[in-house]
């Protein structure tokens, strides 16, 4: 069975989530909306007036099953790709932490966008400094130190010891990001956080998760997804 | 086994939605950080360097089990407590919908902390203007009405159909929430969810639904929660 992503084609968003575990699996699958007439495809799923259309991509297909929300697709993925350990309780521990890096990934998302995601930037851009502020003097030292406390004290290569899950694939990718959206701050934080440094590193350097980033199917970070880059927040 | 849930003493917030779960299972649980010393007891389990300590509560001790995160919360307890379908598909589909609930109730709390949780709301109250009336004119009505077309599509009592599950539980919180909030602008909008009002009426009768909501189990809604009436909000 070839699994089928649905996610925006133009950034790597919180489809990336996705991708990444894809990728590091090994997992055969299509990313449904860069192929031609994909979006289409893709919204015609969310308009389905009958079954279980989801509220927003992305979305993965999985024979008839059509699975939404982020956390609930790795959870899905985390079982049937051993990027999960295998007890329940193991389970709920990593999807108790994917849903924390979820939280984290709204907050990153409104430090440009404030006022709602509806408004562009380009309106909303007093409260988003205002916003930026507070995020990396409160949130991101709460959130990230939290993750650096759990790599520490398990002291493994990754969160929950020496196995890989998909919340690694995850903290790579907020590490990447937040490097790409706001580089002076990240440069400063990084002091702070050294084994989430090595994480974003040892990721990296997976074999199945290199060739990844070296390919077409890694979309560039740009200005459209969660991670943005604006100069005037970043200092 | 009895339960312990570990939450905000003082305010309906996350917390409520594992309340009505428990409430409605007529699951034997202690709501710890209302008595004695409770509140202490939850963040020293906060903050425990070793284990698995959650990031925030709420969070459900089950025997040995600390499970953190609502969602999380909910898709244990579906379960156990026949509140959420057997198959795997179904439970899938359900934590899928809660997630989504996950994203509205985040939005409903940004509407009067636009800035960011850290900051008062009146240090913010010209942004929360305006994220509220992008709430109220673009996300409510996509949100809720996603909902109730589930709800009319499946032409059930409950959203997946015939058997009530957790996320009756939680859409009834929503409908009630911003009831209080908003007492005016839902008024207006009540009219588009027929199928919401009839939901909602239909949770606050079950017995055990109604008996909770009767004792003093249940915290009254306030202005330290999600759910918040400015009345400069609301018009």
């Amino acid at each position: 069975m070839k699994y089928e992503l649905y996610y925006w084609p133009e950034i790597q968003g919180r489809g990336e989530y996705v991708r990444l575990a894809l990728e590091e699996a090994g997992a055969a699958y299509v990313d449904v909306a860069r192929g031609p007439r994909g979006t289409a495809a893709m919204m015609k799923m969310m308009e389905a007036q009958k079954g279980t259309p989801p509220f927003a991509p992305p979305f993965l297909k999985a024979g008839k099953l059509v699975i939404g929300q982020t956390a609930n697709i790795l959870l899905y993925l985390g079982s049937r790709h051993a990027l999960a350990p295998k007890t329940e309780a193991g389970k709920l521990w990593v999807h108790q932490l994917q849903l924390t890096i979820t939280d984290l990934v709204v907050e990153i998302h409104d430090t440009h966008h404030p006022l709602g995601p509806s408004l562009y930037y380009e309106d909303q851009k007093p409260p988003a400094k205002k916003r930026t502020a507070e995020f990396w003097s409160e949130r991101v030292p709460k959130y990230l130190g939290y993750f650096e406390q759990l790599l520490s004290e398990n002291g493994g290569a990754y969160v929950t010891g020496r196995k890989l899950t998909y919340v690694d694939l995850s903290l790579f990718q907020i590490v990447a990001g937040l490097r790409y959206a706001f580089p002076k701050r990240m440069t400063a934080f990084e002091a702070d956080i050294p084994g989430l440094v090595a994480l974003h590193d040892r990721v990296a350097a997976r074999p199945n998760v290199k060739a990844y980033l070296a390919s077409p199917r890694r979309i560039p970070f740009n200005e459209q997804g969660i991670f943005r880059r604006y100069k005037e927040l970043d200092n």
